[in-house]
């Protein structure tokens, strides 16, 4: 089925971006949620709380897990999180002695927003050499088109003319912020998150700092002093800084597309969509894309803002709102950053036809 | 990939509706787009517009149909719509006589249009025994809990006591008044959509009303006078009407997951999600789905509304965003029936214990 | 002070309804607010619950009553309703004997949500007639301008030529919708609201319904079943309709900008907005803040629907969130209302240039 | 008229901080746009542009000056801005030599952006102290009540006991991180918006860079390179910032009001509101209004995302939609800081009943 545009077989295509995409499937979860219970594992044992042995015996069961989706599927319809139903597969894997071992003093948000904190630092990397892309497109277009005399607009009505360069840089400069945004809000994304049943550690006795520091060492995440089970305000600042990349993308699409009126005609379209009973047209389709997505963004974020508002030491009504809005920001922002680079590429500036 | 829950290996047994989210599927999409040619198709013969032979080689190739999704999908990357990729693949099954007969008269944004219309359709009969079920069922449970005396809780504190009838009956009658809403609603949304290139079928002279009349009852929409192509009130309210129902199911969970408590202790629930870390638990799942499903609702509709505003006679920005948007809110409205028909099963009522 | 356009000196001129806006005053609300009291003690008189010489020291009372607004405003800081403030400054006018008649059997919730069905009665009526003006308006400029030839463009292109007519009518026919959706809604949203503490009139006994429908009648509002202290639906289907209003508006007022865009020419307005910088400028302020009030109206609606999920017989925190969205949303309304029939009367059709 | 509770006679008790508030007024605003004016005048003598002595008139103008609100008002009405109105009432003190030297190369935006940012940097002065105000009596009641033991909830049922310290530092520790934030964020929003109609300073000719360095110094306002009339991600990340803030409290509320629950019974309020109809009541009112200031700001940080969606070098319809909006997120934020602290100060730990 493909309720979401980002996984639909033909919309995906003007939609979504492949490689972010990738990283909600299921089984990228499951990569990660098996990597953190090895990881726990491998923590507790180092801290004597549980046998070497059955961090063998697990690290094992992690590599040929085979999920049982079914029963993972009526496990999440159950339980509200896959976790249960995750860790009992896993365990199904195990010799009795090893079974109490696994996911010993973790609770079932740790498993998942660590798993997510895991795949979205992959996100920003992939988003990174986005921004990098659509930026060098941006600045060899304001070197070779950068001169060329335009019209101004403000308010809609021709304004004075301007140089080409200030329009360019009028979208450069803003994707150039966004991207040390993105970078500055790693450190408050990219986190362990390991509090067990309430958030603190407690059946780890005095050893629950030490199982975390080795945690976040070995899965290469920041760790952090108090778990942010119900502090959601680094996910709630993402999702803006998502937002604010699209928002200002579909500034450059809104541009693009009021320029490339027949009308206007400052930008030629290397090439546009075609339509299906005026086939004389050339369609801006990616520059009314990227209108689209700030609009799915700006809209999109307003739950994550909500998601703030838990219900004590964790809400299931307020996290579960993130799993159904962040996704999806963060292909859009992909989609977006893919569509603003190509179209970098294919326009050209030409001088005000009012002139 | 399943970047969205609906459509997710295990999300989507707990937040969405099967039945529902198949009707966004791309096959059931093509499916319906199909309809449309073969009804135009035959439409137009009957007004002499196109030779009967046409219709007889159209239906064939709709039956053959197998669609080429990577084409496709290359085609809404490139197009903004999947129409005219889709109609040069149709097109390439018929002779060379008939192919200029197909899609005479029609773009896109009708076949697209129409084809959501025609699910739509299916989603309100579907949407509609979700209510009555839920609606059985609550009355089921206001007649035999609907005496036992529970307190009443204004500003999250304790007021008087009253009749769990006065509970049930907050749920159940605003669910009334939607089930009449979404009826009332429905001449809005059944719509044939159908203008041609700019909305006023120019390439149909004269025969315009007379092919829309024909292709309406064939296909047993509602017809209307002029096509709503950037008219798009009826979508935005129907969305709107769906977020009124999660809204309110959104406060019955939340009644209940208050009432279940274990401090208030004034509903028990048959059965209860279960916790990793702590198994003596019963955690309200599908009530704390309510509100996440409500918030969910609400966030989007807002950006159903700002599709309100279209540019000139089509604006791909507005109308894209819909497509984002919209499937989303349908398979989450029959989540949530889904989720409070089960409740009213589940739940039973016990006086409050601070009486 | 001014944090709201809507009450601001200079800004209430472009972005205010100035007759909606009174409705929301102090004053307005203190109004009804007085209205609601004497209304409810002439019914309990009626019924024998207190005697008829209290009601005309009610009646006495409330003519004379002037708010002192510093008591007010630190009985709302204390107790997030003005009710017990207001009952109190009220009930300080009575003499001993009668105090405790006035109010009696009512909670703060019917006093405040019948004063704003009660002018939200108002606020219909002028709504009602500003449609009546713009529709009007807007026949006028068709049958002047209609049959002008003017280019229809979808996706940001010149698509065929249409007459000005079709444009009109896809700015004429939603607002024909939504004056009739604007009557529909009426009867959910102009009700008595008069539960008591919990809803269910436990005060007044087996006369709380013969109260209520006396009340009703003389109140000239929809008598209702059960309360609707913390069913919203009808308030927020409400603010769903204002935003379905402002974002076809928002459609026009955005078409028209386009049309009046130099290199267009389609549309010519009568005046335009000076520049403090560009004398020559005739800048599209109107149809400009037509597409601004519809996406501050699509923005709030969101909050609307959130405000649904209410905890049990009353949530100070979904309601007190109405009381921040609703007023704004009817100015907002009829501002873009306003600005559509002047926009009607100053806007001539011209033929595009491209042609 | 009182349209907003931030303004109201007796709402604005409970839901607004007067000090900010005060900030949004017309007067305020015009105090700033005169300092513009003036700083721009110094400059430009300085930069031998205009000469001294219409320097020393415009400054005694400005000292004089009184606004004719009613024209203003009109001028807004037709110009969108107030821009031109109120440069002409200004002018209209000066000597026929002087007046063009007035506002001379600026555009209604820079002086309106500008008297923002200046105001913007007060509002960010009082936020602080609302800031240090409230984590100072957060770390008063941890230090007092932070070893009782309560009880953990998650999913809305009881998990496990943890010291109330847990709870107040999962309320202390997003607020530290929003007080660095709001820090971060002032360079970006105190700036001097100085671009001249189209953003390039056009009539300076080469004299731009340095009128513009002098005016930042003399205003005490970040300079920056390219003028930001058209990007206002600054502005849009300032209101996602905003929101943040107001969400955490949002969730430090609902954990009051479910802590204070009668049943539950974790907090005591040292004041609680009244009810009309229920004297024994004691509502959580602070607590709820922080949910409710939560749920406002995530509803209205979506328009200010939807207004980074310019058109070219000025949209008018976005631009118009921030002053809809900002200024109240504003102020609804230091409320909910304002009712935070009080909340510190008023609330006592209990061990949970349930134990």
């Amino acid at each position: 089925m493909t309720t979401s545009v980002f996984d639909h077989p033909f919309l995906s295509g003007l939609l979504a971006d492949a490689a972010l995409a990738e990283l909600f499937s299921a089984s990228a979860d499951i990569q990660e949620m098996l990597r953190f219970e090895v990881a726990l594992a491998q923590a507790e044992a180092a801290e004597n709380i549980i046998p070497e042995d059955a961090v063998a015996a697990i690290g094992r069961a992690a590599e040929t897990f085979t999920p049982n989706f079914a029963e993972l599927s009526s496990g999440v319809a159950r339980d509200g999180v896959v976790v249960p139903a995750f860790v009992a597969q896993l365990r199904a894997l195990l010799d009795d002695e090893h079974r109490k071992h696994l996911h010993f003093g973790a609770t079932s948000q740790d498993v998942i927003d660590t798993s997510l904190a895991l795949r979205l630092k992959q996100a920003c990397n992939i988003l990174r050499s986005r921004f990098d892309d659509a930026l060098g497109k941006l600045e060899a277009l304001e070197e070779r088109d950068g001169s060329t005399e335009v019209m101004a607009h403000t308010r809609m009505q021709a304004a004075v003319p301007v140089p080409a360069a200030r329009k360019i840089r009028s979208w450069r400069e803003p994707l150039t912020r966004h991207r040390t945004r993105l970078e500055d809000i790693r450190p408050a994304i990219e986190i362990l998150h390991f509090g067990g049943a309430a958030g603190t550690l407690d059946k780890l006795g005095s050893k629950g700092a030490a199982v975390a520091a080795r945690m976040a060492e070995s899965l290469d995440l920041n760790p952090i002093g108090q778990v942010r089970h119900s502090e959601r305000d680094g996910m709630a600042e993402f999702a803006s800084i998502l937002s604010l990349v699209t928002g200002s993308l579909g500034k450059m699409g809104q541009d693009i597309a009021l320029m490339a009126q027949n009308e206007v005609g400052e930008i030629e379209l290397a090439q546009g969509g075609g339509s299906s009973a005026m086939p004389h047209k050339k369609n801006p389709v990616r520059a009314e894309v990227l209108v689209t997505l700030a609009r799915f963004n700006a809209t999109l974020v307003s739950g994550m803002h909500h998601a703030l508002v838990h219900e004590n030491e964790r809400s299931g009504a307020a996290w579960t709102l993130e799993w159904m809005l962040l996704p999806q920001m963060v292909v859009a922002t992909g989609a977006a950053l893919l569509h603003a680079a190509h179209l970098a590429q294919d326009i050209s500036f030409k001088p005000n036809r009012a002139e």
